[in-house]
């Protein structure tokens, strides 16, 4: 529990022996956050000792689960990942390739999968392929994989390439190999990794984050311009789209709000007390720059609006003339079910609210969107095919049942910022 | 981990809300010692949520583990106790119950049982009676179970009966009632407890542990006198003992040894290398006691020796005439398999060396053990009906396969001093 | 020992009683980060309890020290501040405020202190007024002294004014009093504070700094001009020069560098090893940004030269064609004796060498610094009247001894980046 | 702060370098337990750096104190010994010794010192010789000096001699040697060390603390008589009085009482609801030794009287027909200033009762203490020369003034078990 660099200290890094190894970095949100639901899952079964680091969510493991335990299985963890490991324990296979492709024939939704074991490292992608995965190699010979590129860079590991959508890679002494143990889906890569979730330095999908992130601004400028005299991010996930629109737009970008630099992404802290704090004290406002002027403040996204509708409150104390608000995306209407914990229907504010209705509860002079075409034209001719749009259009590439709020517990490893 | 003290401190203890709960205080040998092979073990199954806390050994754990696992069961700790739940787990009945017993109608062994769901809580002691467990009234109404009655008295808790073997006490809203499930089995109780491991102001298998063990010693004067000018026990475990053996022998009884007040029995701690700093500065001899005097030591059982050893060569240094060893036990010949940690039979002296042998290790003038018979005439008439006297005489009272290093794992939850 | 927001948390808070209090916030640097130099300092003496918390530097601590000590004083702490205590409790005066105004006549450096004892809360600023001190009020009455107005900000208290240089607020029961107990001096502000030191979003020396640190970038535009692609800050501190470069010069503004959120200022861990490791990890290149351009760089100041290099290296290696490095201030040549941590002579770069050999280590194609003149310039019409340059042009306002290594342990109290 | 093998771990020690070193073992009391009150204290001043461990307290560091404050001192420590330490700063002489000895020569009271420097260890003893000072000898040559001798036994050190009253033994390259440096004084042993505070397996001023301790007991039975089935101790410091009561009267010594041996002597825990948590649960009674017996208990002192009203409700309530409640000391009536910290008048039930009074305060039927003249007799011979009684006789061998509260809190480093 706690920051990396915290936990694994060089002491504790050295007392680390053997040749291969996992980690996981899990955003808990509250109630979930035990010792226990961290991953990787480290479990001992018939098949032998098995470690599992799992990016994503399955829409099935609540089915699964329930029919394990009538069966006579025992959950150490309330995470959804576990139902892979135990149908793998189930597995009459005795061969721990064959109860993995087994086990993972019987889930659905979005995994990008690490599996340890003494003999074998092995990367797994969705045959959707929800969720990036990259591979890399270092120049010792040794294959790396990660979420992002960046992770790549500073341990100096050269980007290879994507671990495709419905793509095994099995690494042991005898080398490296590709397997597509599944049926092929059509790709459905998650569009909201580019909006907000990835680092700018990053190239997911095989495609820059920053390049993808900055012409989402330009579209936005493009499609719903204002007058200003300065564009301002909510920093930081917005600061490339905002510059973007500047581009585009000619109004001249301003670091308008300062983000404390000891408060990360609000969602990493477990306890949520902490977190209110800390969105009270994470942005303030430069008056320098607003004062007397017209902004136009760019976001990535809005969700329940309430910390939107409290930063434009400090920038119209602040003495700003007129209030533009321009979201680097469409309205957020729905959940997402595969990894990203964007909040329920009920809590997302585009999902029960008109635009008009969103402006007045922002107290914003205009507020305007990216519509969807535009968003898409953003990330067009990308080589990685499709992309799941579901939390901006309700259409979700793998079906679901939503089992209320037990579903929920399950499901939300991810938090979003607001 | 740690000193209950330090754990359950008075805001933790607050925290605790509910009008039931079950606590387990788990005696840790090097490596079986995590977090999570901490007790009481709590599981989800489809029985809903079920917590356990066992004192004892089961001899056929390793087996069903074997088949559990084989069948897809993936187990969380390495303490033999979760066998248990794992057979509930897997029973096709729908009342927790009946699930229980058909659990423990598999398992043999040594178990003292607390269960603890959101509807039950549930005591139950295996058909042979191995180890203690009692039950206990408050004033306010409350049932309190514990192994020794001595956690009664500081809980301001009236003994009420030792809980018989066999029978498994169910308490709901309902009230309290008793269910024999179970075929009677010859009663075994351990008198190993007698000897050492049960606390003096206790009664246990409804006799008083004080009474017994000076019994034990004044067998011992009978029949293993010696002229001597003192008698001092190795404290505090054969303290009563020693008054025992100096009321019917006439020789003074004296505190020789002294014992640091810092340290307490040595296998609480986890860490081997603070056991041995812990054995080093444990005791300290009373020159004044000693010196030019003709010395009984009565110490209660002889492991492995070398404490023993150590303790009469500062006896010796401190200027003793001559060293008489008594021990209020037979020489302990034979592992326990139902949860005293009794070294191997490798490791045991008595199960490899003639006394005559040990007595030249030792390095004492005479050496003298009680006889069996003596030792049982100490307990004559004990209502409880017969003992398990195995670690003497080799009589396993419920037959165990010996699974060489992987059984010891299991069953080495209680350590013995040496 | 930690970030402010681990050690004070709600129920540390609400154990705090009373109506006002004192807070310090200590860059610690390696050999002085002990527990006991943690400020605010706390003794009691024959005046009673004194707490004070100190900004700055004091330039004859040392030799204080010296003779404090063979007069018999104790000290407890290796900060330079202690000596400020020790001379109020030698002193004969018997009030409070005469005998620390006795006190600090006898001191010399740059102090903004706060003095908190059971009847008043004093603020003072040195004469010269080196280092920032500003007074705000609450809604509720309350006044608040921070170093940076952002302080101010979050806690909802509206800034009032600056502490002068050379003045004193008493606060105690009957209000709020200004005296003004020492001899006037040359005022003499670190205009490092503009530079790098503090946040763009206060108002230090009633100036914004936003506006000081883009006029800077301005400036440097201006007198240094260059040819390229694209202007990219090292962030976060030279983002806003950065704007100002890219507002001047036309040449578009691009986040090329990403840092890690989860790394703050290098400077306040207080272990080398974990700065070292914080170096590395802490910036990231955007090969998109970079690749294939023409590259102006941003920084606010080079020290050693050692982060810049590994900076310029990596954006080499990302494809850059060219790459011109601009400091938004004149080369730094010289230590800081007031209380900022800049390195000695010996390893500053600019102390040692030419901009001409600065330029072939850095390996950039061209190297530029603003000059002395135009940095005055970006801060004309100041109504805080003059500034310390002392780091650009090794003009000390206040005297000073140097005492080799002992001194430096006393001094080195703030550490810059590098 | 804790017990001394949870701070000086195994690694912790190797870190210490160096080839001398002193510690101290503080009981803390309630309000006086800070970090920054544990010895050794360690300062720097003119003399460079001085160590100091004292056991003792002085009776006129509060004179002291004030005067050295109002010169302008500033204490880190509310302890009595920082006094010693300023006294040297002050001292005008550059030798260290003799700067010892003016600082000694203005102290009054009880004190045996350890003081550490680069150059020298220093055992002092003040002239009346309240406290025990122990010198040993390793067969390494190493000089060890402690409190009592069963520290030198687990260390393996031979026992040499005591430190006399007055006398100053220094260590240093060229050997060791003894110096007289003050005026003779009167011989004040502190004769409760032998009925309380020291282990019976010690040696202190050359007699054995067990010898003393069981001839107090046979004192005792001898003078005070009573017809009885069994003598029993409150365990363990009245366990050797006991055993001489019980061989004087020839009635059966049992242990009646069980301690437990989690918790220590009640006052080394620090926090005043952990002491009361320790009473409840330290004592209980064997209920097999005392039901329908006429019981005799010994104890060694009674402070307030609370803690022997408990435990003789709860042999009351175990069944004893009559309960004989002996001490062997005098009753306590006064306070100590010289080092055990014994309540105040107010709080000692003997001062402020008649024996009568007390006797139906703790509801027993008869009670009675040993005379003054047969305490004496048990050390009688004794050759380290006078005792100081004060806490039986009000006689106090060295004049103190008594300041009220804010004494207290410097006097009360011991605490006693009541």
């Amino acid at each position: 529990m706690g920051l990396v660099a915290n936990i694994f200290t060089q002491p504790k890094i050295k007392e680390l022996i053997g040749d291969s190894a996992i980690g996981h970095n899990r955003y808990s949100t509250t109630g979930a956050s035990f010792l226990r639901n961290a991953q990787p899952i480290r479990v001992e079964s018939h098949l032998g000792p098995v470690a599992l680091a799992h990016n994503g969510n399955l829409v099935n493991s609540w089915d699964i689960r329930n029919r394990l335990e009538r069966d006579g299985s025992i959950f150490q963890t309330t995470i959804d990942s576990e139902v892979i490991v135990h149908l793998m324990a189930k597995s009459h296979k005795t061969d721990l390739l064959e109860a993995l492709c087994e086990s993972l024939s019987q889930v659905r939704g979005a995994y990008s999968l690490l599996v340890l074991t003494p003999r074998y490292l092995i990367a797994v992608r969705d045959p959707n392929g929800f969720r990036p995965l990259v591979m890399g190699k270092r120049s010792d010979g040794a294959i790396v994989f990660a979420s992002e590129t960046c992770a790549f860079d500073i341990t100096e590991t050269e980007y290879v390439r994507d671990v495709e959508p419905g793509e095994m890679v099995v690494i042991d002494h005898t080398g490296v190999r590709s397997l597509y143990p599944f049926p092929k889906a059509k790709p459905s890569l998650c569009i909201f990794e580019y909006i907000y979730f990835a680092r700018p330095d990053s190239y997911i999908f095989e495609e820059s984050v920053y390049k993808v992130r900055k012409s989402l601004g330009r579209q936005l400028a493009r499609v719903m311009p204002v007058e200003a005299d300065v564009v301002i991010p909510v920093p930081d996930s917005a600061n490339i789209a905002a510059l973007g629109y500047s581009e585009e737009s000619g109004i001249p970008y301003q670091s308008g709000l300062v983000r404390s630099h000891y408060i990360g992404r609000t969602f990493i802290e477990p306890d949520q007390k902490i977190r209110d704090f800390g969105a009270k004290i994470k942005y303030n406002v430069v008056k320098e720059v607003v004062n007397g002027k017209r902004v136009v403040i760019i976001d990535d996204s809005v969700m329940r609006g309430t910390t939107s509708r409290k930063i434009i409150k400090m920038i119209r104390n602040a003495g700003a003339k007129e209030i533009h608000f321009r979201v680097s995306a469409p309205p957020t209407v729905s959940p997402c079910y595969y990894g990203i914990d964007i909040p329920t229907h009920k809590e997302l504010i585009a999902s029960t609210h008109s635009i008009d209705e969103i402006q007045k509860y922002l107290r914003v002079d205009t507020l305007a969107y990216l519509t969807l075409d535009t968003m898409h034209k953003a990330v067009e001719g990308h080589k990685g095919g499709g992309f799941c749009d579901a939390c901006f259009t309700s259409n979700y590439p793998v079906e679901f049942q939503d089992h209320a709020g037990n579903q929920k517990s399950l499901f939300t490893e991810y938090a979003t910022e607001e």
